[in-house]
């Protein structure tokens, strides 16, 4: 079975394609809402609700701390959690290359059911394409979710205010470094491993400690700098932060410097920023660093009138200077 | 502007990014919800309510009736409306590979817009990666779906009743030999047009008619055979239809002949199966030979207890034949 491959049948709505489905997709992922296969799933649910999408091309699909499939599953609960919604259902959507092994999708359904677990979210309905050999790359993933959102929560990448207090919730860089360097075939002294990881229930934690957090967001593909300036864009506000606040493991650091890439830009999987009330500030850190996802959380800099749209950075030297937006390419799929 | 090329850097989360997103995609889809630009979009909603998703992977990407574009929301708004939902949003993820030019992007978003108008869906969230050349075929689209079902529409694949109705809503297999020939530059006396169209208000103005419809799904891959047989499946029913009651229009009979395909396997895009209490099959039929998608619906056969999960064909010249799912492929990449 191990050396069994998905052929471009196994896609066509045939009976391989119900074969794949019902001997190899379903079983590991089932539940009452899935196993209807029906053509959508059908739920009751009230309220504010949030909805998000996201395809995942990264290269290579298993990577150092974590594959295409775990990557899916928090990326999209991550992007949920970001609206301040719990997360509850997503969406699977494979496009597969005709010729990637059965032993490989399931290696990666696998990932996509602990990481669903661990997260508390179900796959509630899904598509399976496959394309001819050289029309994709091994596999795509989309994953869509939806959400529902507390009363009394307000989050938006618009909402920051002069005096709100920048925190991060642990090191930058990591996973782009770590899918780059398995890419690479790059050895480091130091390994580094992906930080993919789902967000939910730290920020379910967060918003326990203080209703007044203003914005959150996972500082995915252009990393850090790049989500710093869209809320100071969406806010129309300033950001100032100090490099020395910033965690940055010694592995990231040493591969950053041998490449000449700047870990600011650099990819997280499992990582977000909050901008909250300078008050309340405090008390959502603490919190923070209990949840294994929060441990190296720090408060890196704050909101200001000045520089309005802008990102400062005050080096270790004491100098400041305007962090801009990624500008090209740093290191592609990624995610 | 023509000439412009889709680069890496558009998907890398970078300035190139956004001007992408800014400039190209949001300003003909834009609506508040999208607008927003969070991670999710946020919105109120209660009731029960129906998720799906489909991933198009069609090719070519422009063929005649249609293209990518018009095909990924009329795919996902058809899904959601075979559970008797009412489609209202819509996510929206572009696989880009490098190379594409924006001329062909901006055309897809054209009929992305003008589908969505048409079916009365907003697009409200967003994704959009870029793989390097040769990693995809020019342009894959994830569309994800929510809606919401009327209280006391009950319609699943397992819910079909011996002595119910079988209706289809038009000729077979246009979808499928339309794509076929543009793909393979084949010139057939009659031209094949895509039958590709948002059914949600035909299944609307269906339910205005009779709340007793059981089934409906759209025979897409795999064409009404295939659906047919999951009904029978599903349900633990025999299906019975007439082979001279299903339209076939005279270009895709020829192109089927020429070709060796049975039309009874070839995909639609724009046509529904519904079961149906027998009662009302009647009214039903009346009601959607009202809507110009279903002018040539008529009734194809009837469930039976006899021959439970299978399908059998009362043929032209009066013999009966059991028609099977489609076990191999037939043709890939038609969606």
């Amino acid at each position: 079975m191990k050396d069994e491959t998905i052929l471009l049948a196994h896609g066509s709505g045939s009976r391989l394609s119900h074969d794949l489905i019902e001997k190899n997709l379903l079983p590991p992922l089932t539940n009452p809402l899935l196993a209807k296969l029906d053509d959508s799933a059908v739920f009751d649910l009230s309220g504010l609700l949030a909805f998000t999408t996201d395809s995942y091309v990264v290269s290579p699909i298993f990577f150092p701390g974590g594959d295409i499939g775990k990557l899916a599953v928090c990326g999209t609960v991550n992007d949920l959690s970001m609206s301040g919604a719990t997360p509850l259902y997503l969406s699977l959507s494979f496009i597969i290359e005709e010729g990637l092994t059965l032993g490989e999708l399931r290696n990666v359904v696998g990932s996509i059911k602990d990481a669903a677990k661990e997260a508390g979210v179900k796959i509630i309905t899904g598509d399976t394409k496959v394309v001819n050999r050289g029309s994709a790359d091994k596999l795509f993933i989309n994953t869509s979710g939806i959400g529902v959102i507390p009363t009394g929560v307000d989050i938006s990448g618009a909402n920051a205010k002069v005096g709100d207090k920048i925190i991060l919730s642990g090191s930058i860089g990591d996973h782009g470094i770590a899918v780059m360097s398995q890419r690479e075939g790059l050895k480091f002294s130091v390994p580094v491993q992906s930080d993919c990881a789902p967000l939910n229930k730290l920020v379910s934690e967060m918003l326990e400690a203080s209703r007044h957090i203003h914005c959150l967001r996972d500082p995915t593909r252009g990393g850090l700098a790049t989500t710093l300036n869209e809320f100071a864009q969406q806010s129309g506000v300033g950001i100032r932060m100090e490099e020395e606040k910033i965690p940055v493991h010694d592995g990231v650091r040493a591969a950053c410097e041998l490449l000449g890439f700047d870990p600011l830009y650099v990819a997280n999987e499992g990582k977000l920023i909050a901008i909250a009330a300078p008050n309340d500030a405090g008390k959502i850190l603490a919190k923070m660093k209990r949840n294994k996802y929060g441990t190296e959380a720090a408060i890196i800099g704050d909101v200001t009138a000045e520089y309005k749209g802008k990102v400062i950075l005050k080096t270790r030297l004491g100098a400041s200077r305007i962090v801009d937006m990624l500008s090209g390419e740093l290191l592609p799929r990624i995610c």
